[in-house]
């Protein structure tokens, strides 16, 4: 046949600067979806691209039969931002494959996987006619930021997406070749502070030591969000947390993952964390507060003796199970206003929430995942929870009444979000595997 | 005559871009030390440009007669950088006159100023053929860096710029009309931190608790810096702090200044500084410590959950006598590493320092300068310090023995280091007066 191969045919995705939330990459977004669609229609799917307030959502299914059982396999088209681009090796939307590793932006996270569930249908439908299950695709390209029109997507679409279960593989394998179940998912609250002082930028010789100096003040603000055993400082923010069930914790300890480890994958100095929790639990079941960027005053080289008008900080909070992304958002709001360093006033943006998740891994549709995983990759399943957030997941849940089959397939160095984002072609080709596998344990159920 | 007016002249100053801590500025710096050395001799002055290690000196100076008193007027013709540009109503290096005043970057800070002693210079040699003193002009390239090269310049041309005292305009009014006299300036050390971490940008969902966040620790770095009283707390830095005197304190309580209109002519919403001290006693004779510019993380539009690799911040500590900008040094950077938090490592980069100084405003060069400033405005002058360090001042003490008359021209609103830097046209005519009524002062003492 002269088809373009899987590889050429997730290059042609990777091209695509899909970036969500930079409005100046708003064409190459819609452009992407179109490609999903034209690609979807020439496997023999029924497909649409549907306009929303933000960036189009991408539907595709198959001719569907009555008593069948149907799974909606979710993915996203968008990506991350790319700066710094001066420390990516090649260009970020030019992908190439290096030592049997995919290099671009989105290549794990999350093109290259959904990829695979979409190639695995079209391999099944090649070589049988049909699917052994009714299958909904649904891509979207908001979830980089929130997928804050997806809510009332689904809710618009209730009937049409009914189904048993939804399949999502934008998670992590504990390392290659072990086959890795996620059974729960951090939420997420973000918000931007501006710290504001004078009107405009004042010489830190002439007026400094009687006017606060706005970039200090930020300093002081983000220095009260924790204490000093690592713990979030804002009142109230442990209240709703669930516990850790000595099950998981026995179980993850005895997961092939180590501090060492840990620290050669990232580089970093020295592990830090709350105390009386392993790096695992940190990561995976405790809530956080995190700088992503702040900045104000001079940026340049040298020094120039000023006191900003004014600095910023995008903090985001991650939230395990119960918390609640609207009463932590609260929260964290209130501390920061009663916290506002003296001098300077705060604007407060809030930006994106998501839920925390959690199903139960002995369910039936838990243990049907785990067998195709297992199939896969011929090798017990890790059972894990992560740190990431998708909280779409939870709006599955809410509005679908549904819980979600956690697959992922990306590698703990496939650097999502960062320079050199890569997925290894093998794992490409596992995630193909990984869906006729998928849909047969569940039309077997 | 056909002669350029004054403020021709001071436009062609003006439209050099001399920033002298950019490297890409560099032959700006250059062209515009060649200007001034054309602009002396056209006056009939000898003049020359003197290389260092850094940027050029330029040297001038009448024909000298034994008998006369000798005055070496300093000023500088490199300026701070523009950032941010966005904020300027006109391309800084594009001087225009709104409103009765110049716009430009350097317009007061110094260009603005030292020009106006060159052209009063100018005009008494047309109208009188001579000086009543001997006078050297000595205008550096790197004042606005910390003048690392002048010190060995004075030193490898002590002979040649013996004099009696040195008069510089580079410091402040009180108010338009108010003609100012400055006995003291602070000191500076400033200093770079970088807080590292990961060795790269890491996904804040997947790593986030485990992992040290840089920013967060750049913050909580900072914090340490001061109490909540607005003292500076680092160990010792007191120590050497001259306490004020009981009559510069009382004549500061009389001078026409107040919190409201420092509160005006800043913008900031509200006033913050060292517990127990006025306004103007905290800016003008108590020491900061400053955050001038800090970053780190995303800096775009909307959000990316980045744990980032590292943070830095730029700070500047203002000293006061008799502080040892040496010894202030190495106790902030003992400061910085003693606090330096868990899971990071710093990276502490020196930057430019300078002694405080002061000299009695009741010595004969001090009642000298204030009679010009008063035959000037024909008003009463104000005795004041001021927060800004000029640390050449010391040096000249240290290399030529000699004290420092400051007589500032610069407006509380003129925007030095800021966008809209402005000189008033009035301002300006007013020191080519001083120039003269300050030559005929000294020659007379």
């Amino acid at each position: 046949m002269s088809n373009p191969s899987p590889i050429d045919e997730l290059f042609a995705f990777l091209r695509f600067a899909s970036v969500s939330t930079e409005p100046r990459h708003q064409e190459d977004v819609k452009a992407c979806a179109g490609w999903l669609v034209e690609k979807f229609r020439s496997m023999g799917l029924s497909a649409a691209r549907h306009e929303t307030a933000g960036h189009p959502v991408v539907l595709a299914r198959n001719a569907h039969q009555p008593g069948r059982r149907t799974v909606l396999i979710y993915g996203h088209y968008d990506v991350q931002p790319v700066d710094p681009l001066e420390l990516w090796s090649h260009p970020p939307f030019e992908p190439r494959i290096v030592n049997g590793k995919i290099f671009a932006r989105g290549a794990t996270d999350n093109k290259g996987q959904i990829l695979a569930h979409i190639l695995g249908v079209e391999q099944a439908l090649q070589r049988d006619g049909d699917l052994p299950v009714n299958v909904i695709f649904l891509v979207e390209g908001e979830e980089e930021i929130g997928s804050p029109n997806l809510r009332g997507f689904l809710e618009a679409h209730r009937d049409e997406l009914q189904c048993d279960v939804v399949a999502i593989s934008d998670t992590g394998m504990l390392a290659p070749g072990v086959p890795t179940f996620t059974y729960g998912l951090r939420g997420i609250v973000a918000l931007e502070v501006k710290v504001k002082g004078p009107a405009l930028d004042l010489h830190s010789g002439i007026f400094g030591g009687a006017i606060a100096n706005p970039a200090t003040m930020l300093a002081r603000l983000v220095a009260t969000l924790h204490d000093a055993q690592g713990r979030v400082a804002v009142e109230g923010f442990y209240d709703d947390v669930a516990p850790l069930q000595d099950w998981e914790r026995e179980l993850w300890r005895q997961l092939p993952v180590s501090d060492a480890e840990l620290l050669t994958l990232t580089g970093a100095p020295g592990l830090f964390g709350e105390t009386g929790y392993s790096s695992t639990e940190q990561m995976w079941a405790r809530p956080t507060a995190e700088v992503n960027g702040l900045g104000g005053g001079f940026q340049g080289v040298g020094s120039k003796t000023v006191i900003p008008k004014e600095a910023f900080v995008k903090l985001t909070f991650r939230l395990v199970p119960n918390q609640d992304s609207q009463k932590i958002a609260a929260l964290v709001q209130a501390h920061l206003e009663q916290h506002c360093p003296p001098g300077v006033t705060l604007e407060i943006t809030a930006g994106h929430a998501g839920m925390p998740y959690v199903m139960d891994p002995h369910s039936p549709y838990g243990q049907a995942a785990q067998r195709a995983l297992k199939a896969t990759f011929v090798r017990e399943v890790a059972l894990i929870r992560e740190g990431g957030s998708i909280p779409i997941v939870q709006t599955f849940k809410d509005v679908l009444g549904v819980e979600t089959m956690l697959l992922g397939l990306a590698l703990p160095d496939c650097r999502a979000h960062a320079p050199d984002e890569n997925f290894p072609v093998e794992n490409f080709e596992a995630g193909m595997r990984l869906n006729a596998a998928l849909l047969k344990e569940l039309a077997n159920r």
